[in-house]
């Protein structure tokens, strides 16, 4: 059984809860090198590559029309209906995310405001591996179809028959994806950089993936592209107190523990008897799991804190800053103002991550690593840009126009001025 | 005189709008052994690159309290007045692009919403040479002050006699900066990607630089500090049609040019005449201006176009994906929701990019280098974090939990389906 950290002092919090330092210096090189050889050979490469990674030899890199048509009949009318409820509630939350454009007179004269623009080419990367990530498809796909944006493209590696699991391809059709690439890791985030014979470069990746498309996608910001946000293993914090359910807290440490071995798990509880109760609960429930080997390991480096009060338990939360944050405590909503660093937040005993990560309409895609500190996480923001807009009137430029002469010139910008000074001479001459 | 391009097709576009493609390759290097420096000797080092670059012997990096006293009576009122207003109609701009907290019912029972928290620690770079950038202070220094950020620490180089410019000074300490250190380039970067003895590592880095700052900055990256944007020369594209004024449309092309030997200065006109007589006016202004050698080496790599139309005009201008984009045309708004990529734009013959740089409201933080495809200027939102909360009632899990197990099912996570059938479960037991 797990120990319990009892009440640990405020200068112990960091070594508490120190996150696994990934190793980046020599993925690097590697990762230049598949960028070189894509942008070099295209297509060619990215075939190469394939045969190499995913033991695979494609024809053709494009999924056809053909392949949407049959896999939206392979995917069973439950998971259609299920991911149905998912992109409306998606749908809904983003949409409402949507900017209205509100002019502000800043003087008289002088108006200011900003319009939204979607980013035209997008290109959203979704990992292969155990499990076939379509509710990633649907939380990137669907604020990027809400923007606007031009062209939706995904990559993503093909399974060993050459394949792409069906829900994927499902969940992209129906979300307006453009056009489907069978290609992964960083030679897919090379593609999406350089642009090759079949697929198209963008001007900003999406998108989850192990450490070779993350460096990919650091790699891909030298070359000007933009991506959504830096990466890092996937973290769930619950912070509980007396009204906790033991049961719904393990469950949920438990499906954070899931994901993977590097997957960070920390339980904070006011009470001692629901922090061991909860710990008897994963010990039990573990043991169920499908992915029980992964889950053990997890546990193995989680941390089980017992906490002073709900307030102190949000202090080290904010210390932490975890990418997920659940408050299995009384009347949460009065915490929420509390929290200063937090990718998502659930409130209470019936809202759990699970519902976040599918279907509660939020976006899953959120800061790991401790970015909660200084990212967002993907919104309808991550898929536009804000352009400002201002227009002066002859009397505008006449009462900022002093202001504007005498700031240039004591920068020493006297074209800066002179722009100012011709117009206020113009209107004093009565041109 | 310049050479005029008249129609250029749409295929020799990508050729004429070329911009300068920076080295970094070498720099990289340089910046990384800096940063080193900067991690292993702290304060020592940064003061060693003081008296190596800036020929000054520093023995207090952070500015006295008694030095900012001084800089405020060195201002003159005029200068503290223009500050005044800038400031104001900045404050007025950024303050109204405070988001407003909707709770948004996904489905019934499914509360969702998002709520904006500070980034906590906050670094602006301003940098030192020639102009003294206190209009950088006030573009980032006030959303940050609005955004709520606890620390805001401010680094510029010091001048030779060991001082700091007084209009930075004083507009530091009039929009709530924290701390300011005499320190420049990329050390002062590393300074705060790291922290020092006397400079706090942050979350966020700010501002503008030469190629050093802005390798540096994206560095800074790779230690999960987070930027504003990536840098590049300041441009502008002016499209005029026959009702511009060539006389302001010269200085404010030539406003462009006085900035560094790098900035990139594009004139669309739809009318020979404007066109020739703006650049007829450039020749004649240019002759006038203290920064004349530097605007007319900027000249030389500059691009005079005849389109067909406003619209053409628009649509190279959205190739190019400026800056700033001053729209010097008849009924101006109504071509605005052509515009696609562009930084800020200004519009009508009274709206001069100056405006814009000092004290209009918008910010003058923008996207370069086309970067206008793909990132927003800064505005509040770049202080701020946006996390998502989500409340679900006993009701709302019933409504949504079949959803989810399935869908967590189809992606193979067995504990994520679990963590929604304990709970469910326990409501149909009535637990």
């Amino acid at each position: 059984m797990k120990n319990i950290l009892k009440y640990p002092a405020k200068n112990t919090w960091e070594i508490l809860l120190q996150r696994p330092v990934l190793e980046k210096a020599n993925l690097r090189n590697t990762v230049q090198e598949i960028f070189s050889e894509v942008r070099n050979a295209g297509d060619f490469a990215l075939k190469k590559y394939s045969e190499k990674f995913d033991q695979v030899n494609l024809k053709n890199l494009a999924v056809s029309p053909e392949e949407i048509e049959f896999a939206t009949k392979e995917v069973s009318d439950e998971l259609k209906n299920a991911i149905a409820q998912a992109k409306e509630n998606i749908f809904k939350f983003h949409f409402a995310q949507k900017e209205k454009s509100v002019e502000i007179e800043t003087t008289e004269g002088v108006v200011c405001w900003r319009e939204s623009r979607p980013i035209e080419k997008v290109g959203l990367y979704i990992p292969g591996g155990t499990a076939p990530l379509f509710s990633t498809v649907l939380m990137l796909a669907i604020p990027a179809q809400i923007a606007g944006c031009k062209e939706i493209i995904l990559c993503t590696p093909p399974q060993k028959n050459g394949t792409i699991n069906p829900a994927i391809l499902y969940a992209a059709s129906l979300c307006g994806v453009s056009k489907i690439f069978k290609v992964g890791g960083a030679q897919a985030i090379a593609a999406l950089t350089f642009g090759t014979e079949s697929i198209p470069k963008v001007d900003k990746i999406f998108g989850p993936g192990n450490q070779y498309v993350t460096q990919a996608k650091q790699l891909a910001t030298e070359y000007n592209v933009a991506i959504d946000l830096p990466a890092g293993p996937s973290e769930v914090l619950v912070i509980a107190d007396e009204s906790a359910n033991p049961t719904f807290c393990a469950a949920d440490l438990l499906s954070q523990a899931e994901h993977g071995t590097d997957s960070q798990v920390i339980f904070i509880a006011t009470d001692e008897q629901i922090l061991e109760e909860t710990l008897a609960e994963i010990e039990k429930q573990v043991l169920e799991l499908p992915r029980r080997e992964i889950a053990k390991i997890t546990l193995n480096s989680s941390q089980f804190i017992l906490a002073k009060s709900v307030e102190q338990a949000i202090e080290i939360s904010n210390f932490y800053a975890p990418e997920h944050l659940i408050l299995a405590v009384d009347n949460p909503r009065n915490y929420v103002c509390k929290i200063t660093n937090a990718g998502s937040v659930f409130l209470g005993n019936y809202t759990p991550e699970a519902a976040g990560d599918y279907a509660s309409g939020t976006n899953h895609t959120l800061p790991t690593n401790g970015f909660a500190k200084n990212y967002s996480g993907v919104s309808l923001d991550s898929f536009v840009k804000k352009m400002t807009v201002q227009e002066i009137s002859k009397k505008g430029i006449l009462k900022i126009g002093k202001t504007i002469e005498v700031m240039a010139e004591a920068e020493g910008l006297f074209a800066h001025k002179n722009a100012v000074s011709l117009r206020l001479k113009s209107l004093q001459n009565g041109i």
